[in-house]
């Protein structure tokens, strides 16, 4: 017998690749009531329209105006919009008790001038970013909990997060010189159309892509920083596969001590994690072992018994990277347990 | 409060696509206890090794020796076997009470001398042959409950049937000139190394095969024919597309009446099913649109307004054209709801 | 030694998939100079910057602007150009006494008034369009040998043509319930962003499209009927492949005389061209068979003895299908071999 | 006019993606007249047969059983062999003046001892091991022009070696730590029937692989230690991307001088390649723009202007790694331009 109300969920944004797998996920979540998802430019479109995938779920659901979506009556808004957005409504949504989960970045980067920086607007609330959570369960649990503003993380951060931070809270590599080889499946764009995320360009190809610099660099700082003992520098180099989900982050670093146990450093670090699987020495993950699910897997080697770790870790960017830890963050900010609505078992093939 | 026992199951083979999407989907199955999986090759090999997708699943459940497996104290056995292996075990499990469903062609063609010429072996138990009923749900339910044996349908003649049955039904096209021009991702040829299956031979390349003719002809025109009012012959065209998963059927016949609402019948024709989606007028379902899930889309057109009526219908062939179809005729044997385990939404992008 | 002199070519437009694939060709041609190519968007851009793989080829070649661009002084032009552009320019370039071939839609359709239809605009130059040449040379060789204007056909109505033309010619098939089912890669669609196209959207993917009709009906239509003994209906379905390159036409037709050797009949009707190649009995050809070339290969089919005809066949569409045929139409005009720079060898894998 | 006599060329194995690539670029070398193709099991199958891309080339060339080969008359025999294949017979040939290319790794390693460990068998002939040549020719052209027999490198060892060695010869970088996380498409694991290889398998997904040791990483670290001042070291990790052809290279290397003009030294280093295409600053090359081609493009970066520099490379590893690095070395060997048949456009898309 339930002895507590449905969450009442409102999404913002929405007809993007998180809003879609945010609604794939709530469907079968024992917990949650979509009440409003608003969308300026599919005003009034049901969402079934929108994406045949769903039709049978949410049948009665539409893309509301958002001046009209009473979003002050939900228990908690995700905002899946692009950046900027969820800023602008962050206060008078959290003034009427609304609890708010950006996967976007406004919440993510403490630094104004940073986030300035990186995503050309002036931030509109400097004191709600400063009391915002970043949103990364493994190391922020208790925050979370608490929070009434999650900052979700990036979907490469979370992939570099969790194969770095052990590391460099057991101070055992050379955090000066960090190297994190990133490679993402399309949909980490997202769903906009762009001559170069085509499948007539990006199919049967690879490349490296943001030489230039990428947002989320300094946000992988921010957070790599915050848990080392010691400086911090990394190259970030994010290439482009030609697949549809999934994150393999290859990291290096150069090791201090090579008297550590790495693979039960990882083991303990991760023990208690519902959604971090810390694989047999030897291992490669590969993306689709996670693909649809909010796992994150991890191997850890010392090639060639080097001093240099080298660390393989795999998410699905639309959920452990984006969707379903949001998920798991609302989980925890409303008292359920954390893997509720997260148990999908990945599709494989 | 749970008034029943769960079902005990048992797998046979185990190791294939089939095998790995009956585990994903009997994982998340509210009353379903895998037992027993069984692979001579694999055997002693935990599932989580072979299949990393199911780590933290199954975790204690390994492949065993078929010599050893206990398989009569099951109370239905899943074949996910080679074509010959089900028909073979058949009768010491019925004589047992074990209900068996058979995903491979065992106990799908009525004529044993068919089932020879096709596959080329004599067919080992014909009198359970008999009796065995072909399972696919929206034709055949009543006898699906009742049934100790269930042949369970090939993955092509499930989509063509569901797009054909209901016009031939209402006896509307001449049913002498069926085509279906059907196109299948690359996991409908089964785990198996080939060399015409590599990515680098079948990807980003596309043609028709099996042109001397194709085991799921003579199952299709078996079971089109018991619901056809009229003689019927059909000319099937099997392709393989570059994807992972998913059939499209693209189906054509000739309208022997043109005054016929062919939107409306195939509506009503569908309108009880919880796995089969006629959609809107106009539409072009896709096949990512079913991906992971039971369900069957289909579109009805008649080109121009002529006189040919263009069916397009998509499935996941591992799921509603194998496992899932398999998990679906499972909870009719056994009085279970029928959509049990397999409301899942199909995953986009 | 060279006894004549290089023909000077004008692209315009070039920007797109089939002008990179003009480029490709001509940099290899041994007859071509490509004098000048432009763009309006993309002015004063060297071509090497716009297209990374031909770097080395076309060092010296920038875009220019239309307005500036001496076209009159070359010797012909192509038009890479959306629709409408054509036609625009034509009456000015051939009182110039310069040769067109618009590998648009300008010079395809006969009848202005389906033009307008199709392409929601009036014809500019009916009377240029009544002696331009449709430019498929296996059935208009003399014609086109002797052309100002040739109209390069599209890529779906090259195949389809090729397929049904040898057995309308003779007669042999009921030409009012023709079937064309037909699929494409996603270069068929053009460089332009667009969501539906976006890996993440059409990989491991499959759907029909333009089921409200699409442009290349008419086209077959028209062509088809002149080559047919008799009234003639086509039901086209084109589908979308997750592919780059590549059409695969399966076409359907009823035979009216069952006494006649298919083989015999496509391989007398392609004994001579070079870039038509019959496959033997029960070959199932596939489009990487023919990547990078201007090869159809072609394979015909009596499925169970019956009484339809299956003709398979595949073609490149940026080569036969767009590009490659133009240059092909080029020789013809210019009374070079009509294999020049056309000899290259598909890509596989 | 010609005024030398075509090269008699014998290609031993064939039927693999090297074989094939093989034919494909020696169909279009205007010296080369392929006299032989050997394949034990494929004796007396007409090349055209087993590769329908090479229908109207070579179609009076069958494969022919080993044994009665006259590969003794030919001017060069290219072994598209397993390893171990070309050592075996090499000492006959090279007797009767037959020079070698050995596309397997029979003459790589240097280090007879180094040969078996990787790939477990003793090298049958040590003496030719010797003399020959590794045959990278931007870094060994002189005495690829005089040699016997060459060592056709790996595929990746030729992208990490073209991506490291200016740096190495430079002395600008710590030689102890280089890492080389490199990208493959799937032909570079061959043209052979294995599970993880299949579509179904590797397309929409990514993984390294490997990480136990790489028999390319021996093959590196000698070339990389001849070509550098100080010891070395390497980490390489390999990945398996879903495309069919191309390698990117990513490469990281920490500076010991900060004050180095990396684009410079690059430019400098290849000016004369013209096989070797330096993009400009911030470029990221991808792998379709060198597709079917012979070419390496490279580019260079500091991200952040840091201590760290980060190579980007990408060939085609059938043509630049394997096939037409051969014919590269077949152009020197025999005085020929360096480019003949070596001029084809990359394939984009």
């Amino acid at each position: 017998m339930r002895v507590y109300d449905l969450i009442k969920i409102g999404i913002v944004g929405g007809t993007g690749y998180t809003g879609v797998e945010l609604l794939r996920l709530l469907a079968r979540h024992p917990d949650a009531d979509v009440r409003t998802i608003t969308s300026r430019k599919e005003a009034s479109v049901p969402v079934r329209d929108m994406f045949v995938s769903l039709r049978g779920h949410f049948d009665a659901l539409a893309f509301s105006d958002p001046a009209n979506a009473n979003l002050r009556e939900c228990d908690v808004v995700f905002f899946a919009t692009p950046h900027g957005v969820a800023m602008a409504q962050a206060r008078e949504l959290v003034d009427a008790g609304v609890k708010i989960i950006d996967l976007a970045a406004d919440f993510r980067l403490k630094d104004p001038a940073t986030f300035t920086h990186w995503y050309k607007m002036p931030h509109a609330c400097t004191d709600l970013l400063e009391e915002a959570v970043y949103g990364l369960p493994e190391f922020r649990r208790e925050a979370i909990k608490k929070a009434r503003i999650v900052g979700n993380p990036g979907c490469y951060p979370t992939s570099v997060q969790l194969g770095f931070i052990p590391l460099l809270q057991a101070g055992v590599v050379d955090s000066e010189h960090l190297i994190a080889d990133a490679k993402s499946g399309a949909s980490g764009a997202g769903r906009k159309a762009e001559v170069g995320l085509l499948l007539a360009e990006a199919a049967d190809n690879f490349s490296a892509y943001g030489m230039a610099g990428h947002r989320h660099h300094p946000e992988i700082v921010q957070e790599l920083t915050a848990h080392s003992k010691t400086p911090l520098n990394l190259v970030f180099t994010p290439h482009l596969v030609p697949m549809i989900r999934g994150i393999h982050a290859t990291l290096y670093a150069r090791l201090t001590r090579t008297d550590v146990d790495l693979q039960a450093l990882f083991e303990t670090a991760y023990a208690a994690e519902p959604f971090v699987d810390v694989m047999p020495p030897g291992s490669a993950p590969d993306t689709r072992s996670v693909r649809a699910s909010n796992l994150a897997r991890i191997a850890v080697h010392r090639p060639q018994g080097g001093d240099i770790v080298t660390v393989l870790i795999v998410i699905d960017n639309l959920v452990k990277g984006a969707a379903g830890q949001a998920v798991q963050n609302m989980n925890l900010m409303f008292g359920l347990p954390e893997t509720a609505g997260l148990t999908g078992v990945p599709l494989v093939p």
